[in-house]
């Protein structure tokens, strides 16, 4: 069976991200999001290896020494993390996963060339319209806000570094494109030495 | 204005390259073929740089040494080539320019690294299934259905050269997928040195 493709996927915040991740996941097959590693206690509902791989503080620990995590980070005291294992087992099933990370965790893992994804950014159509956009959803200070977008500014500055770009003018277009971004990598390979053929095309 | 982006095309005979072509053409906005130089005398009805750019002889051959054309060849004592002014011009225009060539002259271009562009190799499901294609065609003798067996196996070898592969297994889905990755090309781009800012989001 064919490995997977990671797509490794960030934006600033008010850039539509969740929504557009949302819809991608529900119109491709065989994509599917990262399960992450957590120290909090499982919810109602919540299946350990399906929403998270259910896990404690000493065991996470040991993980992070071990350089088991693409990436990590503590939230109100729980630790989070991506596993390596945990991609690499999606992966191995032939599921294209989604990494929905920050710009930051991102540029660790391009650095680290440990492993291969597509990387794509999704920006808001400007710094102006984002603004219009934190403040219609009124759920901030304007101090909260103005530190939203002087992040997203840094962030944006980042959106070179990635393979992809898409600008989320419009949500449905964003949403395809996407898509196609995704069909696309699955067709794409990176250049064989001139004479080697490509598996099982010859048959 | 962006510049469009080239898409090399290549495909061994009886893959169902030029229905495809024709297909996506009519379905993306903003996508031509590449307008190549002839030395035969217009038809009725076409168009100088519209259909073909036509010339002479002379300023053919000047053209060649000159190492105007991006690749060339004689076809029934005629002259046909493209230049790369022509795919320039095109690109230009923020056109994205689609360049069929075989799979020789595909491997030429990448050699001499003088063009950026996408390279797609569409491949029959196999030489089992070409071989069925070609004799219901029925325009061969067996003589030429085997060197063109021959030719398709030695062409499919070099599909490992090319950045994306497209196996025509059913028509639609291979338009499709051809479409998906012109789309995802146009959203592409090669990362930039960390901190270089990708002109034009931030406004």
């Amino acid at each position: 069976m064919k490995k997977g493709r990671l797509f490794v996927i960030s934006a600033p915040s008010g850039a539509g991200k969740t929504t557009i991740l949302k819809r991608v996941i529900t119109r491709i097959p065989r994509l599917v999001f990262s399960i992450s590693h957590t120290t909090r206690r499982p919810r109602p509902g919540e299946v350990d290896g399906r929403d998270y791989y259910f896990t404690d503080r000493t065991r996470f620990l040991e993980m992070v020494e071990q350089n088991r995590f693409l990436e990590y980070a503590e939230v109100h005291a729980n630790h989070y993390g991506t596993s390596r294992e945990g991609v690499d087992e999606q992966l191995g099933k032939g599921m294209d996963v989604i990494l929905d990370i920050d710009v930051q965790g991102a540029a660790i893992l391009r650095k680290s060339g440990s492993v291969d994804g597509a990387h794509v950014f999704i920006a808001p159509p400007g710094l102006a319209e984002l603004e219009r956009r934190l403040r219609s959803r009124g759920t901030e200070s304007e101090e909260q806000l103005l530190v939203r977008l002087a992040n997203a500014e840094k962030e944006m500055r980042a959106a070179g570094e990635y393979d992809y770009l898409i600008v989320n003018n419009q949500l449905d277009e964003a949403v395809d494109l996407l898509c196609s971004i995704i069909v696309a990598e699955r067709a794409r390979f990176f250049r064989l030495p001139s004479g080697e053929a490509v598996k099982g095309i010859l048959e």
